[in-house]
């Protein structure tokens, strides 16, 4: 019987493999010159995989495996002065330090795939990978 | 000491409350006619909204607590008679099962957001609120 705590405990899908290997080093959004980087999939979720393809605009969600869960307030770089809650920010660091990385899928190497740009270090865990969202409310 | 699955672990920041009961009566996204609810943010998390404003754009992430985490294929409504991977779908039925949210905040009272419109089913954990992604690269 599982509890409730392990009914929502994020299992990795995968990992990402990547050059940038310190959080201090990687820039804050993969926008802001991120490197390409490979997302391995692990074996027993590769079947997930299935129809994704070489091109594909997809969205990674990213279990910050270096943040502090305590952070609830920030000073944000786009108002330093501004002490600001972590929900209006896209600081690491906050209670589930879920990222989302919108990224193209550059090729496929069985459960490999070749993504960029994104500012994930080596070795942060993947805990989910789906297609784009629609940005026409999001824009 | 907390084990490598504590530290993993989705600590809800807050709850969907809508009028939406059950996952059969749900639209399969927002923009598919799904009304607005209310995010109540718990207390302890409530720091975090401070400078979300009336009228932002923000992606809640939810925890889809009804999913089938068992799941990698499915038949989507895109395509019913193609099996695919449920990384190249939106299927809450995945690993784990996270949605993604882009809504309205339509009003703040306190720690509740109104937002809209919000497909989640009543009751729904919620794992974090973000600005929007910039949709340059994912539209």
């Amino acid at each position: 019987m599982k509890t409730r705590r392990d009914a929502r405990s994020v299992r990795p899908v995968g990992v990402i493999r990547s050059g940038l290997k310190i959080r201090k080093g990687a820039p804050r959004q993969g926008s802001e010159g991120a490197p390409d980087a490979w997302l391995e999939v692990h074996a027993w979720a590769a079947k997930g995989l299935h129809r994704i393809s070489r091109g594909d605009e997809i969205i990674v969600i990213t279990w910050l495996h270096k943040a502090d869960r305590r952070t609830l307030q920030v000073y944000p770089r786009s108002d330093p002065e501004t002490l600001t809650g972590v929900f209006a920010t896209r600081s690491p660091d906050r209670p589930n330090p879920l990222g989302l990385h919108p990224v193209t899928v550059r090729s496929i190497r069985g459960r490999r795939l070749r993504i960029g740009p994104i500012e994930a270090i080596d070795g942060t865990p993947v805990a989910d990978i789906k297609p784009v969202l629609t940005c026409a409310r999001a824009s």
